[in-house]
């Protein structure tokens, strides 16, 4: 059995991993490190796990744990890891931003497994990708891989606020957040860096600019985007070119027919719709922003590390309604 | 026109009396009062009214206002009012729990114009009533007034986060709230009290018990309750007393049919519906927390006090959707 | 006062009409037609209006009245025109899109008031834009204004489920919506032709393309839009225009500062607001889909034909929460 | 493996059995049988499962089947029964109420595993609980099997718009429901039968009301029920008989603290809190309507009858959020 470990346990993210992690039927979740909850039981919390688990939070860590989540605010896992040294055994998935641009101060994996798989593998360390960055990354990859993002993207997206985190702001009071909808940091989302990093790892001239509204949404869970760009081939290409592009992909598929946002939540999957009008080509990318967007990932890319099948631990019944 | 000032500006309750007070035809909004905004647009808080008002928040009252509506959270009113003296022609509308139960301490009249109507038309100073116990006190008055509460009165209702207030918890939280429900505070709501003072006041010999099961419900404004109790006539019977009780109610109405929360959101109203099943008399009573709730209410209020016709300024057109 | 009536009385835009009529001080409302309720009271269809009005629906329309709104389906209000003859004074305002392209066959006027107000004051015919029309065409008519549009727009729109009409379907099904998100007729929304009409008439050379994609939002009420496009001067250029463009607009303001739907729900307001980033103008615009979006621009349009002072009934007080 | 079959695919209680069977370790899903939709792809109506399945409907039912899960509306079962022939192996599991009250016409087991397990191991026909009958059921067992329900249960509940099934009505509309809340067949829901049969089957001498108020709430999934009782125990005593009664049960527990609805939404626990008042013991539960009120406890069923772990196949991931 892997033992697993979470550091900071009690944001949603961590509360994602613990339920995957829970049912996992090749690691043991040997500990969960939370300086705000210690001795306190995780189904205190965690509510929904009342029944299923007696585990406590802890205030230390097992330094010889073979795999351990940091589920820590941006910018405090850098400082945790130069805090506090794993054995060298230890394989770490990162789900802050910390490490998600290359750099030669790191040797961090960027953890996208529909583009980096074979890193992955052979990795110890991973930076999982941030949730806004998988749904739209997915979406224009494919055509990165051919060279075929040759102008604008122009990418809307709506998120869950779930994606705000626990903590308590205005925009998550729910009297404001019920029946309402408001974009933010237009053009200036964090993620485009990350975006824009995949882009260039595969189409090497890349240069055009990628227009992204991101907005809040009054539901919980979930992303849904659309990107249109240019394109000048038939839409039959485009699909076929996806369709090659995610042949290997364990969660990511090509749809038919409408695309909704429930269709993925509560699931790792990224659902993915292609159409065309006039030159160009809109896709829409639809993924639950906790799982595909944050824990389901991790774990995708712990099995990949570990040499199990992809899918392990990630065979999820959706809750659609 | 009635010159008036808020006290305690930020907060939902105020932001609805501003809302109504700035289109009250007989009303000239003074100033609005506020320790936490003073100087910053009042639109800049209730963002609704860019466009409407150029009001700032101010740090200062002015003494000789005709009437002063307290915003204060509760047990802040009796401290405001001992800090700051107004002129002795001032009227005070207190929408805290401060002065709600009779004491000889104070001259508040409970201000529930179904049942208080003249004796509110010669006060100075009014208790604003609770939420809940709008709802629930206009559900069973009729039977009250005419001595037939008899045996146990079985309430369950269910509120809108605004119920709350602004202040961010847990249960505020849009991820906690959404498409969630729970029951608290069951048996020992606050609100009991001025319930129980209210059937008092018309059946005096009141002994039995009102069990009351409030919940936290999934959206943001309204009351829903219902409330049954033994009752040995027909329901036509009932019909007949209710009808009578409310005859000059300017704002509650017995109805037929279903009956649901957004018939009465965005209105200053209370809509009630009676059944009978076996020998327990049912009403289901809806009104909207923040209007006949809390603001519209004391907008009723003052309105009675200036000799103004009740529905001054309240004829507010519904959301309905 | 003016002798209104409602033709197809039923559905959301004419619940609508019949709320704000009721209240408007220069209106009687004459007469309610529906063929589906006859003889049924308008508020056992209108719920919310228990205890506002004795009215009832009727199948027989008044020929002589001075004011009739068409809410009729999408290609019903020509038809209707044809077997009804009204008198010479009659004016009419058609909530359809029968009616809102130009064309020789017909004299309506296209009622935008930001646009057209002289025109529709001398009108005897309005055509009333249509909800997403209304939220984009007034978020770039001031670019067009100044014939500054000479690049592609890019606009993503959300709306509420009240835009899909009181017909039940599958994306209309609360199990479905609810928490749910997904674009729709993306580049191919029957408003585009409406927009780029208007846009032509202030920008006679426009050539550019509007790239639409609408969504569907699970909430009720109201329409949020962002559209950009290329825009050379510095922002504080633009937010002249827009002042300049909408300084006698009754109902539409640039706001500063972040701007949320629920702004404008159960209001006739349109909130505009203005950014830069690199060459690129953003606009966000919101509206109430029923009201500046439908029943309340029909008002505003009656009121401007009748010589009334434009904002007459519509000061309505926002829901806000 | 088992080789099963569903009745009636295309509703939701068909929908979440297909989710669950699909990912059970013992069980092949040998056929969805629809009349309505035959031919079409299972993802093409169950649409988030795209990617996980090829099946698709059938018109034609397999007789040797080892089990058949009957999904069909209230009513329909007993005469597809009588329609259609199984094999002597075939076990009937049927989700529908046609079988629920015992009668000397039919075998069926009422299928809840707390009071019924033994029954269940041996039984071919199941007849799968309300889902309001199992939250309020599990509520007030254990008093019944002590002989202490001695004085009225006042019962309140409130489920999602699952529990409505798939067909449109108004109530059902999303525009109708959002933010919506109303109470309906008030004294009179059908599942009160299955209550008492249930209630009686325990404490023979059961003679008092359940007095069940059912409402509709704003949310797709869950319900949470309120209901209490006189007893003149203490807590402790209380607390002490549900956790005795409930021992051995697989999915139902006894909690502390707050409760609320989200901790069981998308799983197949009840979780149950106790509270006591003056001389009433208060208890709260939750189930997921669709999982523990249908499906899950259909599969919970089905793993009894075939001599598996209860729990095979249902150790679900909570949505939660």
């Amino acid at each position: 059995m892997i033992e697993a470990g979470i550091i900071g346990g009690a944001g949603y993210t961590a509360g994602e991993l613990i339920r995957i992690l829970l049912r996992h039927p090749e690691v043991n979740l040997n500990f969960v490190y939370s300086t705000s909850q210690p001795g306190k039981s995780v189904s205190s919390i965690h509510q929904d796990l009342v029944g299923e688990t007696d585990l406590t939070f802890f205030n230390q860590v097992n330094k010889e744990a073979d795999v351990v989540f940091l589920c820590l605010g941006h910018g405090n896992s850098k400082k945790f890891l130069s805090d506090n040294q794993f054995s060298k055994k230890t394989k770490i998935v990162d789900l802050s931003s910390d490490f998600r641009m290359k750099s030669e101060e790191h040797s961090f994996v960027y953890g996208l497994p529909e583009m980096n798989k074979e890193e992955i593998k052979g990795a110890n360390f991973i930076a999982n990708p941030g949730c806004f960055a998988t749904a739209i990354t997915l979406a224009i990859l494919p055509l990165a891989d051919n060279g075929l993002i040759k102008e604008d993207v122009h990418v809307n997206a709506v998120t869950g606020a779930t994606g705000a985190g626990t903590s308590l702001s205005e925009t998550t009071h729910f009297t404001w957040r019920d029946n309402n909808f408001s974009a933010y940091k237009s053009f200036e989302h964090q993620h485009l860096q990350e975006i824009g990093q995949c882009v260039k790892q595969l189409q090497k001239d890349h240069k055009v600019n990628i227009n992204f509204i991101p907005n809040r949404g009054n539901f919980s869970r979930g992303i849904h985007a659309t990107a249109y760009t240019k394109f000048s081939g038939e839409l039959e290409e485009a699909k076929g070119l996806y369709q090659e592009f995610y042949k290997d992909a364990a969660f990511t598929f090509v749809t038919e027919g409408d695309l909704h946002l429930k269709q993925v939540v509560n699931t790792n999957k990224c659902l993915l719709r292609l159409q065309k009008f006039g030159d160009k080509l809109l896709v829409t990318s639809v993924i639950d922003n906790l799982l595909k967007g944050a824990s389901g990932q991790a774990v995708q890319n712990m099995n990949l590390m570990f040499g199990l099948d992809e899918k392990t631990g990630l065979g999820l019944k959706g809750s659609y309604f």
